[in-house]
C-alpha cells in the first residue's frame, strides 16, 4: 500500500539524488538545515552557493498537524488533521547563458481520506534559445506521454497561465508543466499518480544538467550579467506578488528562510528598462508570452 | 472653496519643490515621464539616478474616471466617478549611512461628495542612530502637534502597524506616521485636513535634507554596503508582499514602472543571514520592533 510515509521517503530520496548530481557538476556542497515545525513535522533545507550555481535551494519537507484555518479556507476543507510533503527547487546560475529552473513535487492528504498530488517544472532563461526550449519541452512531453496523452498539453497550458507576471504582461520564462489536485479523478489510482509525479521529479536532472553543462563555461559579457540581474528582478516580482505557494507560506507562518530560498543573491531594478531593438535581450522579451508552441517553434 | 483642482495643483507644486531641493543637494537632475491613464487622468513620474541618491522617485498623479470594480470593493463604495491625486516618494541613497525614506500624501473623492486624505512619512535606516531617530520623530510630532494633539501618537502607532514585515517579524524601519481616510469626521473641515497633509508634505525636505547632507559624505565599508543590500531586500519584500498600495496598483492595472519606482537598483538575498553579535547591524535588527518610543529612547 502506498502510504504517506512511503511517499515522503521517495521524495527524500529524490532530494538526495538531485543534490548529489548537482554537487558532482558544480563542485560545491549543499549546506543543510534541519528544522521542525511547531505544529508538527519539519524539513531539510539545502542551500548551495557554488561555482556555477550562484544560489540555489533543494528543499524537502514533510509537515503535519491540525489543518490551519487559513489553509482550510483556501482549499475548502473543513478542519481535521493534514499531512503534506514535497520537494522544491530553485536554482539561480552564475552564467546568464544558463537558465533559472524551478521544480516542485508535492503530496497532500487529510485524515478523512482526501489526497492529491501537485507539482511542475518551469524554465526561466535569461536568453531564450529555441533549440533549448524545444529540448526542455520535449523532455517534459516525453515524461508526460509515458503516463497520459492529455498530461502534457493540459499541464503546459496550466504552466503558461500560472507563471505569468500580470503587471508586466510577461510570462516568467518559457513555461513548462504545472499541475495540482491530481487525485483518483479520471480513473487514476494513487500509485499511477505517484509514479507520474516521481517521473517528473526524475526528469529534473537530465534536463538541468544538460542545460547547465552545455552553457556554464561559455564566456559572457557585463551586459549579459546586467540583463540577468534585471530578469532576476522580474523573478522576485513573480514570486513575491503572484506565486500562490510563496504568499501562502508567508501568510501561514511557514519557515521564511526556506520559502525565500527562491530569491536570487543579487537582483536589479532599473526604471523603465528597455532592451536595444533587435538585440538578443529584445528577442527574449518578445517571446515571454503565453501559448508558445516550443516543440515546433522555428524563428526563421 | 477647496476644489480637487486646487488640491492637485498644491500637490504638483509640492513635487516641484521637493525635486528642486533634492537636485540642489545631489547635483543630478530628475528624468520626467508624463503619462496618461487610459480611463482618465495621468501623472508626472520623476526618477533620479544621482551621485548621492542611488535611485529615487518623486511621483505626482491625478487620475479620475469610473470607479474600477476592484477599487469599489476594496473601499466599500458602490460605483460612481472618482478622482484621486497624490505625491509618492521613495529614495534609496548610495551611502548606507543615509536612511531610505518614503513619503506619500494623497486625496480621494467621489462624485457623491465622499472625500478623504491619506499619507505618511516613514524612515528605513540601514543603521539605526538613536539621535537621528529622535530628530525624525520630533520633526513629525512638531508638524502633527500644530494641528491636533492626537495626530502624532495615533499616526505613529498606525505606521508601526502598517510598515511591518510580518514574515520576518520585523518593522520595515523606525516607522514614522501613517494615516488614511481623514475626512470631516471628528469635526474637521476639509481645509483643516488639507493644511495638515500639506504640512506633512512640507516636512519631507527639512527631514531628509538633514539626514542626507549629514551622512552622505561619510566613508563606509564593503560590509556596510553589503548590509545595505540585504536591508533593501527586506524593503522589496515589504513592498511586494505586504504594501497595500503597491499590490492594489499592480492588481488594478496601474502604471507598473511608476509603482515599482520604490524598488532599489540593487538588492541582495543571502540565505539565513545573521549579523555578528554586538555589531551595529545586530543593534539595528534588534530595534526593528513596534512601539519604540524614539522620542525618549536612550540606549545607555
Amino acid at each position: 500500500m502506498l502510504t504517506k510515509e512511503k511517499i515522503a521517503e521517495a521524495f527524500k530520496a529524490l532530494q538526495d539524488n538531485i543534490c548529489e548530481q548537482l554537487e558532482n557538476v558544480d563542485g560545491a556542497k549543499f549546506h543543510q538545515d534541519l528544522w521542525e515545525r511547531p505544529g508538527g513535522g519539519g524539513g531539510r533545507t539545502r542551500i548551495i552557493r557554488g561555482k556555477h550555481i550562484e544560489k540555489g535551494g533543494v528543499n524537502f519537507s514533510a509537515v503535519e498537524g491540525a489543518l490551519p484555518d487559513k489553509i482550510s479556507k483556501a482549499i475548502g476543507i473543513d478542519g481535521g488533521q493534514f499531512f503534506a510533503t514535497g520537494v522544491s527547487i530553485v536554482l539561480h546560475p552564475v552564467n546568464p547563458l544558463v537558465p533559472i529552473i524551478h521544480m516542485n513535487v508535492r503530496y497532500f492528504e487529510m485524515d478523512n481520506g482526501v489526497w492529491w498530488f501537485g507539482g511542475g517544472i518551469d524554465l526561466t532563461p535569461h536568453y531564450i534559445v529555441p533549440d533549448e526550449a524545444r529540448f526542455f519541452h520535449s523532455m517534459l512531453k516525453q515524461t508526460c506521454d509515458k503516463h497520459q496523452a492529455e498530461y502534457y498539453p493540459k499541464f503546459k497550458k496550466w504552466a503558461d497561465d500560472y507563471f505569468y507576471i500580470k503587471h508586466r504582461k510577461e510570462t516568467r520564462g518559457i513555461g513548462g508543466i504545472f499541475f495540482d489536485r491530481l487525485s483518483s479523478n479520471d480513473g487514476f489510482t494513487k500509485t499511477q499518480r505517484f509514479d507520474y509525479v516521481l517521473d517528473v521529479g526524475n526528469t529534473f536532472c537530465p534536463i538541468y544538467l544538460k542545460l547547465l553543462t552545455d552553457n556554464m563555461d561559455k564566456p559572457f559579457s557585463e551586459t549579459q550579467k546586467k540583463w540577468q540581474h534585471i530578469r532576476r528582478g522580474r523573478y522576485v516580482e513573480f514570486n513575491l506578488v503572484w506565486d500562490k505557494g510563496t504568499k501562502f507560506g508567508l501568510d501561514t507562518d511557514g519557515r521564511t528562510e526556506s520559502i525565500l530560498m527562491s530569491l536570487p543573491a543579487i537582483a536589479n531594478w532599473e526604471y523603465n528598462h528597455q532592451p536595444e531593438p533587435d538585440s538578443e535581450e529584445a528577442f527574449t522579451l518578445e517571446h515571454l508570452v503565453k501559448d508558445m508552441d516550443w516543440l515546433s517553434y522555428n524563428p526563421e
